[in-house]
């Protein structure tokens, strides 16, 4: 049995069509869940880059990193998971998320101060609810939800998945 | 023939293995192309919040809503496209973007005075290279993106996709 291991995987994909259930069914068939997945066109739109997070023991994450890197539309795949190498090579990774929660007159002060030191965004306020912007690496918006959740209510909360840019080429 | 649109589709699913390659099959059978996509565990982990954007015909579109409310892993479709609609009932669309430019000693006063006006964060900095980080809806984005490209060498980005928060229940 080899350990559980979180594992955040890139790949650089011709943006066309059926590319996302080709790579989806690597993970399925295998049962992999992914726990976050998020592509957007690149600049050059004839690619996409997609970033993606898993749990699932090693071997079976390595064969299918070795799996998506022989689908035809894969240009390149990257394991993004050793994380002190990232920041040696320039890689940046940042997740984003919008969290509404209960929040009234009464209580919008103290709220602030936690949103300033989290250097969230409030975006969107009415009489009953707050809705703020954070940015950062998952383990602060991880923080950052408890420390809400202790005292307040959260209504909903989406999530951007981890964004990576790659490392600079020399 | 009826006019190519460009959609928003918010899902809201089982957290559970092989649910992105039925959902992408949906689009991929209609030979539709998904513009972004993103998807993360919801504070709840047994579900997930994916947004998905695309463009293609717009009765087409009405038919994958459809066939997507019909998989057993779907508990909700929306479709977010109706922007007015959406900042009335309190929806909160967002995107995030990661960008990598050229730039020096010689031009980084003048760049960091364009990301102050798009409130964007300088990430990372090197002697050749800054990395920025900017939120907002896409056309703040793809302004800013236009901008730099214009003076600068944009040397990579990524983009989350939308993230949107669905309308407050009453």
């Amino acid at each position: 049995m080899s350990d559980i291991q979180k594992s955040t995987i890139g790949l650089w994909v011709s943006n066309i069509s059926g590319v996302l259930v080709r790579i989806g069914g690597v993970f399925s068939r295998r049962g992999h869940n992914i726990d976050s997945l998020n592509v957007a066109t690149a600049l050059d739109s004839k690619f996409a880059h997609m970033t993606i997070t898993c749990k699932g023991p090693k071997d079976g994450l390595a064969q299918i990193i070795k799996q998506l890197d022989k689908l035809v539309d894969v240009i390149w795949v990257k394991d993004y998971s050793n994380s002190q190498e990232c920041r040696e090579a320039g890689r940046v990774i940042r997740e984003s998320a919008l969290i509404r929660l209960c929040a009234d007159a009464t209580n919008r002060n103290d709220l602030c101060l936690v949103f300033d030191t989290f250097r969230a965004q409030v975006v969107h306020m009415d009489d009953k609810t707050m809705t703020i912007h954070v940015n950062g690496d998952s383990s602060k918006i991880d923080k950052l939800e408890s420390l809400i959740a202790a005292s307040h209510n959260i209504i909903d909360a989406v999530r951007s998945g981890l964004m990576v840019l790659p490392e600079i080429k020399e």
